[in-house]
Protein backbone atom coordinates (compact mmCIF):
# COMPACT_ATOMS: atom_id res chain seq x y z
CA UNK A 1 0.00 0.00 0.00
CA UNK A 2 1.44 3.58 -1.40
CA UNK A 3 -0.06 6.44 0.59
CA UNK A 4 0.48 9.77 -0.86
CA UNK A 5 0.28 13.46 1.04
CA UNK A 6 0.23 16.58 0.34
CA UNK A 7 2.38 18.98 2.49
CA UNK A 8 2.95 22.61 1.25
CA UNK A 9 6.64 24.27 2.08
CA UNK A 10 5.90 26.59 5.06
CA UNK A 11 7.90 29.89 5.74
CA UNK A 12 9.56 28.63 8.43
CA UNK A 13 10.88 25.03 7.04
CA UNK A 14 12.85 27.32 4.58
CA UNK A 15 16.54 28.48 5.56
CA UNK A 16 18.60 31.03 4.49
CA UNK A 17 19.72 29.16 1.32
CA UNK A 18 16.30 30.30 0.23
CA UNK A 19 15.20 26.22 0.11
CA UNK A 20 14.00 23.81 2.63
CA UNK A 21 16.12 23.02 5.29
CA UNK A 22 17.65 19.60 5.22
CA UNK A 23 15.67 18.85 8.77
CA UNK A 24 12.46 19.42 7.52
CA UNK A 25 11.94 16.68 5.44
CA UNK A 26 11.80 14.93 8.63
CA UNK A 27 8.67 16.36 10.15
CA UNK A 28 7.47 15.15 6.52
CA UNK A 29 7.94 11.87 6.71
CA UNK A 30 6.19 11.88 10.01
CA UNK A 31 3.35 13.99 8.33
CA UNK A 32 3.34 10.54 5.76
CA UNK A 33 3.80 8.06 8.46
CA UNK A 34 1.00 9.32 10.71
CA UNK A 35 -1.06 9.07 6.89
CA UNK A 36 -0.33 5.91 6.13
CA UNK A 37 -1.02 4.53 9.51
CA UNK A 38 -4.89 6.21 9.23
CA UNK A 39 -5.30 4.56 5.75
CA UNK A 40 -4.18 1.16 7.41
CA UNK A 41 -7.10 2.04 9.71
CA UNK A 42 -5.26 2.28 13.26
CA UNK A 43 -3.90 6.11 13.38
CA UNK A 44 -1.26 6.28 15.50
CA UNK A 45 -2.75 8.05 18.14
CA UNK A 46 -4.60 5.17 18.87
CA UNK A 47 -1.51 2.83 18.40
CA UNK A 48 -0.16 5.07 21.82
CA UNK A 49 -3.81 5.16 23.45
CA UNK A 50 -3.19 0.88 23.63
CA UNK A 51 0.43 1.71 24.64
CA UNK A 52 2.39 0.92 21.70
CA UNK A 53 4.91 3.52 21.20
CA UNK A 54 7.02 3.63 17.67
CA UNK A 55 10.01 5.55 18.29
CA UNK A 56 12.43 6.01 15.46
CA UNK A 57 15.56 4.19 15.67
CA UNK A 58 17.31 5.10 12.37
CA UNK A 59 16.27 7.64 10.10
CA UNK A 60 18.09 8.34 6.82
CA UNK A 61 17.05 10.58 3.57
CA UNK A 62 19.13 11.56 0.30
CA UNK A 63 18.11 14.84 -1.18
CA UNK A 64 17.99 15.20 -5.18
CA UNK A 65 16.62 18.45 -5.48
CA UNK A 66 16.08 21.36 -3.10
CA UNK A 67 12.22 22.80 -3.17
CA UNK A 68 10.67 26.52 -1.93
CA UNK A 69 8.80 27.89 -0.03
CA UNK A 70 5.15 27.73 -0.62
CA UNK A 71 5.98 24.72 -3.26
CA UNK A 72 3.33 21.48 -2.68
CA UNK A 73 5.13 18.12 -2.32
CA UNK A 74 3.73 14.85 -2.32
CA UNK A 75 4.92 12.69 0.03
CA UNK A 76 4.51 8.80 -1.22
CA UNK A 77 4.85 6.48 1.99
CA UNK A 78 5.16 2.37 2.46
CA UNK A 79 6.23 -0.26 4.50
CA UNK A 80 9.45 -0.97 3.73
CA UNK A 81 10.57 -4.24 6.04
CA UNK A 82 8.51 -5.31 8.87
CA UNK A 83 10.46 -7.90 11.47
CA UNK A 84 9.42 -9.10 14.91
CA UNK A 85 10.14 -5.69 16.46
CA UNK A 86 10.50 -2.85 14.10
CA UNK A 87 9.17 -1.46 11.08
CA UNK A 88 10.77 0.51 8.32
CA UNK A 89 8.74 3.04 6.37
CA UNK A 90 10.28 4.47 2.81
CA UNK A 91 9.26 7.68 1.87
CA UNK A 92 9.45 9.00 -1.38
CA UNK A 93 9.11 13.19 -1.66
CA UNK A 94 8.03 14.56 -4.98
CA UNK A 95 7.21 18.45 -6.30
CA UNK A 96 3.49 18.34 -7.30
CA UNK A 97 3.05 20.46 -9.99
CA UNK A 98 5.77 18.19 -12.12
CA UNK A 99 6.17 15.35 -10.30
CA UNK A 100 10.37 15.58 -10.07
CA UNK A 101 11.79 13.75 -7.31
CA UNK A 102 13.05 15.88 -4.65
CA UNK A 103 14.47 13.24 -1.86
CA UNK A 104 13.87 9.80 -1.06
CA UNK A 105 14.39 8.48 2.55
CA UNK A 106 13.38 5.86 5.25
CA UNK A 107 12.42 5.59 9.32
CA UNK A 108 12.76 2.14 10.95
CA UNK A 109 10.81 2.33 14.31
CA UNK A 110 10.74 0.15 17.19
CA UNK A 111 7.80 -1.26 18.78
CA UNK A 112 8.39 -0.35 22.43
CA UNK A 113 5.89 -0.60 25.31
CA UNK A 114 4.94 1.79 28.19
CA UNK A 115 7.59 0.47 30.14
CA UNK A 116 9.99 1.74 27.88
CA UNK A 117 10.72 -2.16 26.73
CA UNK A 118 11.05 -3.89 23.12
CA UNK A 119 7.45 -5.45 22.38
CA UNK A 120 5.55 -7.43 20.08
CA UNK A 121 3.07 -6.81 18.65
CA UNK A 122 -0.60 -7.79 18.89
CA UNK A 123 -1.33 -9.91 16.13
CA UNK A 124 -4.06 -7.74 14.63
CA UNK A 125 -2.24 -5.17 14.42
CA UNK A 126 0.75 -7.05 12.74
CA UNK A 127 -1.84 -8.36 10.09
CA UNK A 128 -2.74 -5.52 9.25
CA UNK A 129 1.10 -4.14 8.67
CA UNK A 130 1.53 -7.43 6.96
CA UNK A 131 -1.27 -6.92 4.61
CA UNK A 132 -0.12 -3.34 3.66
CA UNK A 133 2.97 -5.02 2.55
CA UNK A 134 1.25 -7.10 -0.03
CA UNK A 135 -0.98 -4.36 -1.53
CA UNK B 1 16.81 38.66 39.53
CA UNK B 2 17.73 38.76 36.01
CA UNK B 3 19.24 35.44 34.19
CA UNK B 4 20.60 35.85 30.82
CA UNK B 5 21.65 33.17 28.63
CA UNK B 6 23.54 33.43 25.55
CA UNK B 7 21.92 31.61 22.51
CA UNK B 8 23.65 31.07 18.96
CA UNK B 9 21.16 31.32 16.29
CA UNK B 10 21.17 28.10 14.43
CA UNK B 11 21.37 27.58 10.38
CA UNK B 12 17.57 25.78 10.89
CA UNK B 13 16.44 28.92 12.50
CA UNK B 14 16.80 31.15 9.93
CA UNK B 15 14.59 31.76 7.01
CA UNK B 16 14.44 32.67 3.59
CA UNK B 17 14.96 36.14 4.18
CA UNK B 18 18.19 35.52 5.82
CA UNK B 19 17.78 36.80 9.19
CA UNK B 20 16.02 34.67 12.19
CA UNK B 21 12.34 33.24 11.66
CA UNK B 22 10.54 34.94 13.95
CA UNK B 23 9.14 31.76 15.52
CA UNK B 24 12.62 30.90 16.97
CA UNK B 25 12.09 33.70 19.68
CA UNK B 26 9.98 31.90 21.32
CA UNK B 27 12.50 28.95 21.40
CA UNK B 28 14.78 31.13 22.74
CA UNK B 29 12.48 32.27 25.58
CA UNK B 30 11.90 28.94 26.14
CA UNK B 31 15.98 28.23 27.37
CA UNK B 32 15.88 31.51 28.59
CA UNK B 33 13.08 30.50 30.93
CA UNK B 34 14.86 27.38 31.58
CA UNK B 35 17.77 29.01 33.13
CA UNK B 36 15.89 30.98 35.09
CA UNK B 37 14.58 28.69 37.15
CA UNK B 38 17.70 26.69 37.31
CA UNK B 39 19.29 29.84 38.52
CA UNK B 40 16.22 29.88 40.92
CA UNK B 41 17.35 26.51 42.93
CA UNK B 42 14.45 24.78 40.84
CA UNK B 43 14.75 23.75 37.47
CA UNK B 44 11.62 23.31 35.37
CA UNK B 45 12.14 19.51 35.31
CA UNK B 46 11.75 19.42 38.78
CA UNK B 47 8.89 21.26 38.55
CA UNK B 48 6.61 18.97 36.46
CA UNK B 49 8.31 15.75 38.29
CA UNK B 50 6.56 17.96 41.12
CA UNK B 51 3.44 17.49 38.98
CA UNK B 52 3.47 21.13 38.62
CA UNK B 53 3.39 22.23 34.98
CA UNK B 54 3.32 26.12 33.45
CA UNK B 55 1.66 25.89 30.52
CA UNK B 56 1.70 29.05 28.20
CA UNK B 57 -1.84 30.90 28.47
CA UNK B 58 -0.10 34.03 26.24
CA UNK B 59 3.32 34.88 24.47
CA UNK B 60 4.36 38.33 23.18
CA UNK B 61 7.44 39.40 20.74
CA UNK B 62 8.33 42.86 19.42
CA UNK B 63 11.00 42.33 16.90
CA UNK B 64 13.02 45.14 16.57
CA UNK B 65 16.20 44.45 14.53
CA UNK B 66 17.08 40.97 12.80
CA UNK B 67 19.59 38.98 13.60
CA UNK B 68 21.47 36.12 11.55
CA UNK B 69 22.90 32.67 11.31
CA UNK B 70 25.73 31.92 14.29
CA UNK B 71 25.20 35.76 15.62
CA UNK B 72 25.42 35.09 19.59
CA UNK B 73 22.47 36.81 21.29
CA UNK B 74 21.96 37.54 25.09
CA UNK B 75 18.47 36.68 26.00
CA UNK B 76 17.71 38.72 29.65
CA UNK B 77 14.97 36.91 31.71
CA UNK B 78 13.16 38.10 34.74
CA UNK B 79 9.74 37.86 36.37
CA UNK B 80 7.50 40.59 35.38
CA UNK B 81 4.31 39.24 37.62
CA UNK B 82 3.20 37.42 39.68
CA UNK B 83 -0.07 36.14 40.99
CA UNK B 84 -2.09 33.07 43.04
CA UNK B 85 -1.89 31.38 39.35
CA UNK B 86 -0.02 32.49 36.97
CA UNK B 87 3.75 34.10 36.33
CA UNK B 88 5.03 36.23 33.60
CA UNK B 89 8.11 36.30 32.51
CA UNK B 90 9.63 39.04 30.28
CA UNK B 91 12.73 38.58 28.03
CA UNK B 92 15.34 41.28 26.53
CA UNK B 93 16.84 39.56 23.63
CA UNK B 94 20.23 41.70 22.44
CA UNK B 95 23.07 41.13 20.08
CA UNK B 96 26.20 39.99 22.04
CA UNK B 97 28.31 41.88 20.55
CA UNK B 98 27.36 45.16 21.01
CA UNK B 99 24.65 44.51 23.11
CA UNK B 100 22.32 46.29 20.58
CA UNK B 101 18.51 45.15 21.46
CA UNK B 102 17.27 42.80 18.85
CA UNK B 103 13.85 41.81 20.44
CA UNK B 104 11.72 42.35 23.63
CA UNK B 105 8.57 39.98 24.73
CA UNK B 106 7.07 38.14 28.00
CA UNK B 107 5.64 35.11 28.09
CA UNK B 108 2.53 33.78 31.05
CA UNK B 109 1.96 30.92 32.81
CA UNK B 110 -0.40 29.31 34.51
CA UNK B 111 -0.03 26.58 37.09
CA UNK B 112 -1.85 23.53 36.27
CA UNK B 113 -1.77 19.93 37.91
CA UNK B 114 -1.27 16.72 36.80
CA UNK B 115 -4.97 16.94 36.16
CA UNK B 116 -5.20 19.75 34.06
CA UNK B 117 -6.70 22.06 36.65
CA UNK B 118 -5.36 25.49 37.66
CA UNK B 119 -3.51 24.83 41.02
CA UNK B 120 -2.05 26.99 43.71
CA UNK B 121 1.81 26.99 44.03
CA UNK B 122 3.15 25.46 46.97
CA UNK B 123 4.19 28.02 49.54
CA UNK B 124 8.10 27.02 49.35
CA UNK B 125 7.99 27.57 45.36
CA UNK B 126 6.05 30.71 45.60
CA UNK B 127 8.15 32.09 48.05
CA UNK B 128 11.40 31.58 45.75
CA UNK B 129 9.92 33.40 42.74
CA UNK B 130 8.22 36.83 44.78
CA UNK B 131 11.92 36.60 46.35
CA UNK B 132 13.44 36.64 42.38
CA UNK B 133 10.90 39.79 42.22
CA UNK B 134 12.64 41.42 44.46
CA UNK B 135 16.45 41.47 43.46
CA UNK C 1 -12.18 38.64 4.41
CA UNK C 2 -12.01 35.59 6.17
CA UNK C 3 -9.67 32.94 5.09
CA UNK C 4 -10.01 29.45 6.62
CA UNK C 5 -7.02 26.98 6.74
CA UNK C 6 -7.05 23.80 7.91
CA UNK C 7 -4.15 22.35 10.09
CA UNK C 8 -3.44 18.30 11.87
CA UNK C 9 -1.28 19.13 14.51
CA UNK C 10 2.01 16.98 13.77
CA UNK C 11 4.03 14.86 15.92
CA UNK C 12 7.32 17.11 16.29
CA UNK C 13 5.20 20.00 16.94
CA UNK C 14 3.53 18.22 20.56
CA UNK C 15 6.23 18.71 23.52
CA UNK C 16 6.24 15.93 26.73
CA UNK C 17 3.43 17.89 27.85
CA UNK C 18 1.49 15.75 25.61
CA UNK C 19 0.04 18.99 23.29
CA UNK C 20 0.86 21.40 20.99
CA UNK C 21 4.20 23.38 21.96
CA UNK C 22 3.58 27.32 22.45
CA UNK C 23 5.83 27.95 19.81
CA UNK C 24 3.85 26.02 17.26
CA UNK C 25 1.18 28.17 16.62
CA UNK C 26 3.32 31.10 15.14
CA UNK C 27 4.06 28.19 12.04
CA UNK C 28 0.19 27.49 11.82
CA UNK C 29 -0.14 31.72 11.95
CA UNK C 30 2.47 31.57 9.38
CA UNK C 31 0.28 29.00 7.02
CA UNK C 32 -3.21 31.15 7.76
CA UNK C 33 -1.33 34.12 6.20
CA UNK C 34 0.42 32.29 3.15
CA UNK C 35 -3.26 30.99 2.56
CA UNK C 36 -4.47 34.71 2.82
CA UNK C 37 -1.76 36.06 0.60
CA UNK C 38 -3.23 33.16 -1.67
CA UNK C 39 -7.12 33.62 -2.12
CA UNK C 40 -5.87 37.63 -2.24
CA UNK C 41 -4.86 36.93 -5.49
CA UNK C 42 -1.25 37.33 -4.79
CA UNK C 43 0.84 34.34 -3.39
CA UNK C 44 3.56 35.77 -0.73
CA UNK C 45 6.09 34.03 -2.72
CA UNK C 46 5.60 36.92 -5.50
CA UNK C 47 5.40 39.75 -3.50
CA UNK C 48 9.00 38.41 -2.22
CA UNK C 49 9.66 38.02 -6.46
CA UNK C 50 8.59 41.87 -6.79
CA UNK C 51 10.81 43.03 -4.27
CA UNK C 52 8.16 43.59 -1.05
CA UNK C 53 8.90 41.62 2.42
CA UNK C 54 6.63 41.34 5.53
CA UNK C 55 9.38 40.69 8.37
CA UNK C 56 6.83 40.54 11.60
CA UNK C 57 7.53 43.54 13.95
CA UNK C 58 5.34 41.83 16.68
CA UNK C 59 3.76 39.11 17.38
CA UNK C 60 0.77 37.24 19.98
CA UNK C 61 -0.46 34.48 20.90
CA UNK C 62 -3.45 34.29 23.82
CA UNK C 63 -3.71 30.16 24.34
CA UNK C 64 -7.54 28.95 25.44
CA UNK C 65 -7.28 25.38 25.42
CA UNK C 66 -4.36 22.85 24.35
CA UNK C 67 -4.34 20.83 21.32
CA UNK C 68 -3.30 17.07 20.55
CA UNK C 69 -1.34 15.16 17.89
CA UNK C 70 -3.38 14.69 15.17
CA UNK C 71 -6.21 16.88 16.14
CA UNK C 72 -7.18 19.06 13.06
CA UNK C 73 -7.58 22.91 13.93
CA UNK C 74 -9.12 25.49 11.31
CA UNK C 75 -7.33 28.56 11.46
CA UNK C 76 -9.52 31.83 10.74
CA UNK C 77 -6.98 34.78 9.11
CA UNK C 78 -8.22 38.48 8.22
CA UNK C 79 -6.61 41.67 8.47
CA UNK C 80 -7.36 43.55 11.62
CA UNK C 81 -5.32 46.88 11.08
CA UNK C 82 -3.78 48.54 7.40
CA UNK C 83 -1.50 51.54 8.31
CA UNK C 84 0.97 53.59 5.52
CA UNK C 85 4.14 51.00 6.55
CA UNK C 86 2.93 48.24 8.26
CA UNK C 87 -0.49 44.79 8.28
CA UNK C 88 -1.84 43.71 11.11
CA UNK C 89 -3.18 40.00 10.51
CA UNK C 90 -5.61 38.37 12.97
CA UNK C 91 -6.46 34.81 13.74
CA UNK C 92 -8.48 32.39 15.43
CA UNK C 93 -7.49 28.60 15.82
CA UNK C 94 -10.55 26.52 16.38
CA UNK C 95 -10.55 22.50 16.94
CA UNK C 96 -12.27 21.35 13.88
CA UNK C 97 -14.22 19.02 15.03
CA UNK C 98 -16.76 21.27 17.44
CA UNK C 99 -15.22 24.85 16.76
CA UNK C 100 -13.58 24.95 19.97
CA UNK C 101 -11.96 28.18 20.29
CA UNK C 102 -8.13 26.99 21.26
CA UNK C 103 -6.33 30.30 20.44
CA UNK C 104 -6.62 33.85 19.15
CA UNK C 105 -3.73 36.21 18.07
CA UNK C 106 -2.25 38.24 15.52
CA UNK C 107 1.12 39.42 13.99
CA UNK C 108 2.32 43.48 13.00
CA UNK C 109 4.23 43.21 9.70
CA UNK C 110 6.17 45.77 8.06
CA UNK C 111 6.53 47.07 4.23
CA UNK C 112 10.36 46.53 3.69
CA UNK C 113 12.27 46.54 0.31
CA UNK C 114 15.25 44.86 -0.85
CA UNK C 115 17.03 47.07 0.92
CA UNK C 116 15.80 46.33 4.13
CA UNK C 117 14.23 49.95 4.55
CA UNK C 118 10.55 50.63 5.10
CA UNK C 119 8.69 50.99 1.63
CA UNK C 120 5.16 52.32 1.05
CA UNK C 121 3.37 48.90 -1.18
CA UNK C 122 2.63 49.67 -4.49
CA UNK C 123 -1.23 51.44 -5.17
CA UNK C 124 -2.61 48.32 -6.64
CA UNK C 125 -1.42 46.11 -3.88
CA UNK C 126 -2.37 48.37 -1.13
CA UNK C 127 -5.97 48.46 -2.84
CA UNK C 128 -6.03 44.79 -2.27
CA UNK C 129 -5.32 44.27 1.07
CA UNK C 130 -7.61 47.81 1.74
CA UNK C 131 -10.76 45.91 -0.23
CA UNK C 132 -10.04 42.45 1.89
CA UNK C 133 -10.45 44.43 5.30
CA UNK C 134 -14.29 45.64 3.61
CA UNK C 135 -15.24 42.02 2.78
CA UNK D 1 39.86 16.77 14.21
CA UNK D 2 37.34 15.81 16.77
CA UNK D 3 35.54 18.96 17.46
CA UNK D 4 32.63 18.86 20.38
CA UNK D 5 30.07 20.65 21.39
CA UNK D 6 28.12 20.92 24.59
CA UNK D 7 23.80 21.35 24.05
CA UNK D 8 21.22 21.33 26.38
CA UNK D 9 17.91 19.39 25.16
CA UNK D 10 15.35 22.44 24.90
CA UNK D 11 11.49 22.19 25.54
CA UNK D 12 10.31 22.44 22.49
CA UNK D 13 12.50 19.32 21.07
CA UNK D 14 10.26 17.04 23.08
CA UNK D 15 7.38 15.43 21.80
CA UNK D 16 5.02 13.67 23.62
CA UNK D 17 6.64 10.56 23.72
CA UNK D 18 8.54 12.88 26.61
CA UNK D 19 12.20 12.22 24.76
CA UNK D 20 13.80 14.41 22.08
CA UNK D 21 12.29 14.40 18.70
CA UNK D 22 14.24 12.36 16.14
CA UNK D 23 13.93 15.43 14.01
CA UNK D 24 15.66 17.81 16.30
CA UNK D 25 18.81 15.38 16.41
CA UNK D 26 19.52 16.81 12.52
CA UNK D 27 19.21 20.68 14.14
CA UNK D 28 22.50 19.41 16.42
CA UNK D 29 24.11 17.95 13.36
CA UNK D 30 24.18 21.54 12.14
CA UNK D 31 25.14 22.86 15.46
CA UNK D 32 27.98 20.33 15.51
CA UNK D 33 28.88 21.69 11.98
CA UNK D 34 28.88 25.00 13.01
CA UNK D 35 31.23 24.27 15.38
CA UNK D 36 33.52 22.17 13.77
CA UNK D 37 33.79 24.91 10.66
CA UNK D 38 34.40 27.32 13.38
CA UNK D 39 37.51 25.48 14.63
CA UNK D 40 38.36 24.85 11.30
CA UNK D 41 39.31 28.80 11.43
CA UNK D 42 36.40 29.32 8.33
CA UNK D 43 33.30 29.85 10.40
CA UNK D 44 30.62 28.37 7.89
CA UNK D 45 29.12 32.13 7.58
CA UNK D 46 32.14 33.14 6.01
CA UNK D 47 31.98 30.26 3.35
CA UNK D 48 28.41 31.55 2.12
CA UNK D 49 29.98 35.27 1.98
CA UNK D 50 33.03 33.72 -0.35
CA UNK D 51 29.34 32.01 -2.90
CA UNK D 52 30.61 28.20 -1.27
CA UNK D 53 27.29 26.76 -0.18
CA UNK D 54 27.07 23.25 1.85
CA UNK D 55 23.29 21.96 1.08
CA UNK D 56 23.15 18.35 2.79
CA UNK D 57 22.74 15.29 0.00
CA UNK D 58 22.57 12.68 2.34
CA UNK D 59 21.85 12.40 6.77
CA UNK D 60 21.63 9.73 8.55
CA UNK D 61 21.06 9.14 12.35
CA UNK D 62 20.69 6.01 14.28
CA UNK D 63 19.14 6.53 17.64
CA UNK D 64 20.55 4.28 20.37
CA UNK D 65 19.08 5.86 23.97
CA UNK D 66 16.40 8.68 24.29
CA UNK D 67 17.49 11.97 25.79
CA UNK D 68 14.93 13.62 28.10
CA UNK D 69 14.01 17.73 28.11
CA UNK D 70 17.53 19.86 29.75
CA UNK D 71 19.66 17.13 29.51
CA UNK D 72 22.83 17.70 28.17
CA UNK D 73 24.70 16.59 24.98
CA UNK D 74 28.11 16.57 23.97
CA UNK D 75 28.12 16.79 19.77
CA UNK D 76 31.57 15.02 18.51
CA UNK D 77 31.89 16.02 15.23
CA UNK D 78 34.49 15.16 12.34
CA UNK D 79 35.42 14.72 9.12
CA UNK D 80 34.47 11.20 8.12
CA UNK D 81 35.21 11.70 4.23
CA UNK D 82 36.35 14.00 1.75
CA UNK D 83 35.67 14.03 -2.59
CA UNK D 84 36.24 16.72 -4.87
CA UNK D 85 32.57 17.74 -4.90
CA UNK D 86 31.04 16.50 -1.32
CA UNK D 87 32.30 16.80 2.28
CA UNK D 88 30.95 14.41 4.56
CA UNK D 89 30.91 14.91 8.74
CA UNK D 90 30.01 12.42 11.04
CA UNK D 91 28.61 12.82 14.55
CA UNK D 92 28.43 11.21 18.07
CA UNK D 93 25.75 12.44 20.31
CA UNK D 94 26.63 11.57 23.98
CA UNK D 95 24.96 12.17 27.35
CA UNK D 96 27.64 14.60 28.98
CA UNK D 97 26.61 13.61 32.70
CA UNK D 98 27.60 9.83 32.10
CA UNK D 99 29.20 9.89 28.36
CA UNK D 100 26.39 7.41 27.50
CA UNK D 101 26.22 6.98 23.75
CA UNK D 102 22.98 8.57 22.37
CA UNK D 103 23.51 8.72 18.74
CA UNK D 104 25.98 8.62 15.90
CA UNK D 105 24.74 9.90 12.21
CA UNK D 106 26.35 11.54 9.18
CA UNK D 107 25.32 14.25 7.02
CA UNK D 108 27.20 14.43 3.24
CA UNK D 109 27.18 17.55 1.48
CA UNK D 110 28.25 19.21 -1.77
CA UNK D 111 30.25 21.98 -2.82
CA UNK D 112 27.71 24.22 -4.67
CA UNK D 113 28.40 27.47 -5.93
CA UNK D 114 26.26 30.87 -6.19
CA UNK D 115 24.87 29.38 -9.16
CA UNK D 116 23.70 26.38 -7.67
CA UNK D 117 26.03 24.17 -9.67
CA UNK D 118 29.08 22.04 -8.12
CA UNK D 119 32.26 23.51 -7.42
CA UNK D 120 35.55 22.36 -6.95
CA UNK D 121 36.84 24.32 -3.55
CA UNK D 122 39.30 27.05 -3.42
CA UNK D 123 42.71 24.74 -2.55
CA UNK D 124 43.65 26.46 0.70
CA UNK D 125 39.87 25.45 1.78
CA UNK D 126 40.72 22.48 0.45
CA UNK D 127 43.68 21.84 2.46
CA UNK D 128 42.27 23.22 5.45
CA UNK D 129 39.14 20.12 5.35
CA UNK D 130 42.05 17.93 4.29
CA UNK D 131 44.60 18.41 7.18
CA UNK D 132 41.55 18.53 9.94
CA UNK D 133 41.23 14.33 8.71
CA UNK D 134 45.06 13.90 9.66
CA UNK D 135 44.56 15.15 13.43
Amino acid sequence: MDVLTEIRVRYGETDQMGVAYYGSYYDWFEVGRTEFCRKLGLPYAEWENMGIFLPAVESYCRYKHPVRYDEKVKVVTRIKELTATTVTFSYKVRRAKDGRLLAIGYTKHAFVGKDGHLMQLPLEIKGLLKKSTQE
